[in-house]
């Protein structure tokens, strides 16, 4: 299959389409990108590399991030995590506390911002230096030394972040948050600024598609099980409260963030990203929805 | 009528029952008071005043505080103050978060936890030291001096109140919030920690009971319609999810607090506080609830 | 006071108001109503009577007769009803399940849709033949055989009343309805239709103004604590999620109805009957809240 | 790979297995059911079978039969279903009306009640003779005139459907029934009851394996897409709120149904089949949910 001119092709059609669709703009940061921004990346398991457009510019990577914290805390602390949170769909948008106020401070699953604060939590109690760490860990899946949070993003989230301090301090008084309240909030500001191009989010998530296991130096990081099961958790609940839709689509398991970038993986294949910053009313980038649609549909990919 | 021995039969009446319920235990300070402590006190327009039992012996008042804010607030801010919280019962438990974020971050009433938070905001904006101001108006209800916080309780408060600075981030993030969330915080805390006697807290509502104007000094402290309305806010919200039976079984006016106060008023002719720890499964004293349904019963003296 | 002046000025001054709102359209006949229709009436305890406009034109009563039921279970049945319903404000528009499935089919108070079809549930159960001892008791109260039920009405209802008909399967699920449901619909919809005009509304309603006596034969129809608990009852639950509200403004019990009429009690004095079929967003007649305000403030008679 | 060996394995190590659970007890009829049978069926699409236990004997389907209507409706009428319901995990209990009242009578997938409910209403719109083409199409699919309606069922679910009544009538108030209410509640009730054994589950459900062709008589039934999407819906919402789990620990798509069946789906492969009445809390066949995870941690063939 001739992957370059797919990707060429897809992104010569979207790149003249003109999408609906907004800019992020809860932090000021954020709203200050170009929203004509677009990159394609396919990267495969026979370490094949193509792009179109913007692939290889940085970007916010945003909430993709919670996939590595995940990983990370599956790697060091094991299935335990799962008595402080579920496997399930949130059936409500992302930023609800009903749900967790319903559920005793327990949230649904370890993508929603909830969720990625008690992995935060979780991963500041186990590491020394949680914040080094968890570049080191996204570094070495990328092969590179060249990936950095980016500081004013930091701060403009913490300047921002009132319905996070909501979300923590209402588990916190269900005794489902162990650190200081600020501690846990800025690891989790720090995860979210993390910066990647197109080309190093696809490297980064090979090993999901290829069974834990580090492509490049053949390193098992993850076992099989937990390869499958991150895979799995994607796939419910990568893409807020669009999930149902992007598998009804698209058909891989995939994450999203609100900085526009989407990345999914074909298991025993490839991943791919997008990356355009409008999005659509669920909140996922909606040139990168429909880009990954197409993306299957031509190449009769979908995992199911 | 012979309200003392009313009062006297209904104290020795209730002192010899066991009534189930538990001191309220969210904070350390509370759980320590003796749990059999029992006291009321009723204070009429007629400058009467019965008590039994430990109605001279100070009791952290807690949420009844929220009425003294409310006050503060329309006197010195007016009606302007129903932009950022509205005045119908919440018809859920008095910590919910669901119904605040569902009504995008204004809090159904001022005597919910939110909606004391704003009226806390308000004040911090409107007056110079609330602190100070807030103290120096209850003092001057009672025509005292002895009226402080509880610089423990603030302590404990502060140690344990994750769920109150959940709401409070909430409301930030819905723009209902505009000062710095700690110093909303540390007032409000401070707010809750007041301590008073039976006979004080049924004095201090005696505007409430005369149309806005201070008995003993003939002075008038808020308008008619104001002191009206305090009233109807009291008789609609004033004791959390129980407002309906409270209406219903005693018929009055009234608010209570978690320390096991409750004070109620009868328009044009008294006041009365009953004081006792354990409280009932919606967070209001068991005995205080039973003592008034008692009193108003005897006494054919409900509103309605 | 000269009440006949205040009504008539109250007439002339809101006829000429152009107030927004909606005439309810939720089923057709309601539809039908000229929207300029708007009538007065006082009756006082002194059996003086005042009115203005259209206030002997019979209007449908809709909601407001759930006070009847409730008054006519209370009598015949007892304290008893309250284990299948609450008595505390529902802070949620009128026709909501959430609450009803949340809290397993038991309705928060009797004047909500749910919380009136148990009560037709408990009637049907305990009267041989509710319809005619319903339309009986209206009539004594008024002391007139000129009551009816509108047949057109109900026959609106039962083609339009799928909410009705989702909160009384709900309800069964849970086991808090004992009849069938066709047979509990039938009744509840022939409630909701009866026809009086404001003058015999208002007069209708003096029992609760006079202690459970009825003015013109001096029969007692139910105990003073009853009266008094009814009383209560509207002023916490007779304004759908306007009753905090209500309260505050007017400052009296009162109970409204979708076809556009509202009657308030002053205990000890007199009923007043508003009908102006234009409804505000919380589903009251818009005008009818508005004279009420009015006519409390003019006359300095609220509750509190 | 023996898969007769692991089959029987599995089913000699979970007979003796005491597992929690209840046998499904809403309606008398599920509740007469023997809760120690258990069957597993295997089917490849190289036409081979293999079975263990009660596979052979035939169970009430229930909710796994959702999955045919679904491939009916989509079928004969297309893509526009999707204008009535959504493809989105509900993230509540099966029975909730809460998210279908918030949102308007929209179901959020075609699995849960109301979905499904929505799905005979568009049949019966469709088809002259809805119950007897869905037998036609059930009998299609596994080459066999032996499948029918167990009327016993029907009626025992129509005696205790209130549950149902009430979501349809919901939908039906938000304009999302077209036909009758009974119409639609007799044709939900038929769905329900229809019987069929492990081996005719597992053969019946080999077009979501094969690409939408019926592998016996190579007939295509429906698109590729359609296909695709069927799998990602069942995968997202095929087991109540427990789907997240289920593609976690198994990671395959699969419906349950409250009579204990599990079917579950591997593209290209097969498709597997296990009867256990005993359900967890999730309403799901605890041992069919063990036995599946088993199967494909030992055959390794989850599609993540």
């Amino acid at each position: 299959m001739d992957y370059q001119k797919i990707i060429d092709d897809l992104h010569l059609k979207y790149k003249s389409k003109t999408i609906k669709g907004e800019v992020a703009s809860y932090i000021p940061e954020l709203k200050k990108i170009d929203s004509n921004k677009f990159g394609i990346n396919l990267y495969t398991l026979s370490d094949e590399n193509f792009g179109a457009g913007d692939y290889q510019e940085k970007i916010s990577i945003q909430s993709i991030s919670k996939v590595f914290a995940l990983t990370l805390a599956l790697k060091h602390v094991g299935e335990s995590i799962w008595k402080r949170m579920g496997v399930e769909p949130s059936g409500d948008p992302f930023n609800s506390l009903v749900q967790l106020e319903f559920e005793k401070g327990i949230p649904r699953n370890p993508f929603i911002n909830s969720g990625a604060l008690v992995i935060c939590d979780i991963l500041i109690s186990k590491l020394k230096n949680p914040k080094i760490e968890l570049l080191k860990f996204v570094r070495k899946l990328v092969n590179t030394k060249d990936i950095f949070f980016n500081e004013k993003i930091v701060a403009s989230e913490k300047e921002y972040g009132y319905t996070n301090a909501a979300h923590v301090n209402l588990m916190k008084s269900f005794g489902n948050i162990e650190n200081d309240i600020d501690v846990v909030l800025d690891f989790y500001y720090h995860l979210c600024s993390i910066e990647m191009t197109c080309e190093e989010l696809s490297k980064s998530f090979l090993i999901f598609a290829n069974d834990g296991i580090l492509p490049h130096s053949k390193e098992r990081i993850i076992s099989l099980s937990i390869s499958k099961r991150i895979n799995a958790t994607m796939q419910l609940c990568g893409l807020y409260d669009e999930a149902g839709h992007f598998a009804f689509k698209v058909g891989l398991p995939g994450k999203s963030g609100v900085g526009g970038g989407i990345v999914a993986v074909h298991p025993d294949l490839y991943c791919i990203s997008v990356w355009s910053p409008k999005l659509n009313k669920k909140g996922n980038s909606a040139i990168g929805f429909k880009v990954l649609e197409s993306f299957t549909t031509i190449t009769e990919s979908s995992i199911f």
